[in-house]
């Protein structure tokens, strides 16, 4: 048994970040959630985020910031929704940077409040494409704070673990099924509207997860 | 000559990074500033940072956020601002992973704009030992980009150049003055007062500087 199990937990609301907090727990990790307004399309999976650590009792943050260059369909309404039709095509949903600067947040987090782990619920198997999502990037971002930190340079490294990385769509309903996840409470879909909208990319992977994975999303039944 | 000369200089209003600024233009970049506005105790470096960007002509963005968890003095009025006074302990000054988020703001900045390029006034001589301004922390800030980024999937990547990280603070006075570096218009001290205290980690660095190399402080003379 590891002393020290604090953790910061990057949620989004989504059925990854979500199912990855609750594998958290069920570790024995205690995660501070670290949620984020960005100035995304809608602030529906912000709510959904708040919503869930507030049900576990858990602290949560809001860091709220905005990149004034916009460059993503996720943050510019005037951009569209594409989806990534070639798997060696990033589309325009990619928010360039997005997951370096989450984590870097994270880590000025992990620094202050003395975590030794953060987690995130990248996937690099049904996924987008983008490049902060892969085992590489998250090796190199380990990597770097190892020596940018000051628990790092002390040798009491912030360890980043992204524990659904190699698992299919499928898989993560599964577990998140299995962890007891509140997945009606969940929220991927890139749109804000009542209903997830089913054709963007978000919604077509987490669609295809639930239709292999043999389950019906409670989503679809409201 | 090479073609893209665009790039993204991160600007505090501070003697390293106006100098980076002169010296990245000398060199024949097309430079745009990136500012923070992150709830620092004073607002007089942005002021400064922005007067400088104006009076050049050169686009600038601010970029506003703010860290909940504090966990610095240069964030936190409640804490001391301490000096550093044994080269192996870093002080209550440092904020953070701020070079870190920085930086991850600069690459996405860079990325939307296809900048080939990010500066910064790192400097890792005279310099109050935060471990985010060493050269070891930027080369694995480089190889963390070039995997995490579109560009640096693509092949294009976006070079992180600290050029001042191994120079005195004499040499960068030195340097100052020679590119013509409106040194009144900078502004180093922690503290936001009218002129400056004289005793922070960074006016002890710049005074230092100055004396060394033999010249007078325009901010001392006002």
């Amino acid at each position: 048994m590891k002393k020290n199990k604090k953790c910061v937990v990057l949620l989004s609301g989504g059925l990854d970040s979500t199912t990855t907090l609750y594998y958290v727990i069920k570790q024995g990790y205690k995660p501070v959630c670290l949620i984020f307004d960005y100035g995304q399309r809608h602030k529906k999976e912000i709510y959904c985020a708040k919503k869930i650590a507030k049900s576990l009792g858990l602290k949560y943050y809001v860091v709220k910031f905005g990149l004034p260059w916009k460059g993503s369909s996720l943050i510019n309404k005037k951009l569209k929704l594409t989806k990534s039709k070639h798997k060696n095509v990033i589309p325009l949903t990619y928010v360039p940077a997005r997951n370096i600067i989450f984590l870097s947040f994270a880590t000025s987090l992990a620094e202050v409040i003395d975590a030794n782990y953060i987690f995130f619920g990248a996937n690099q198997i049904d996924f987008s494409g983008y490049p902060d999502c892969r085992q590489e990037f998250v090796d190199a971002f380990q990597k770097m704070i190892n020596v940018g930190t000051k628990k790092g340079v002390s040798g009491k490294k912030i360890k980043i673990v992204a524990p659904l990385i190699n698992l299919t769509k499928e898989e993560i309903v599964k577990l998140a099924v299995k962890l007891g996840v509140p997945l009606q409470n969940t929220w991927s879909c890139y749109k804000g509207a009542k209903r997830p909208c089913g054709s963007c990319d978000s919604c077509r992977f987490r669609k295809m997860g639930f239709k292999k994975a043999g389950l019906v999303d409670p989503l679809d039944k409201k």
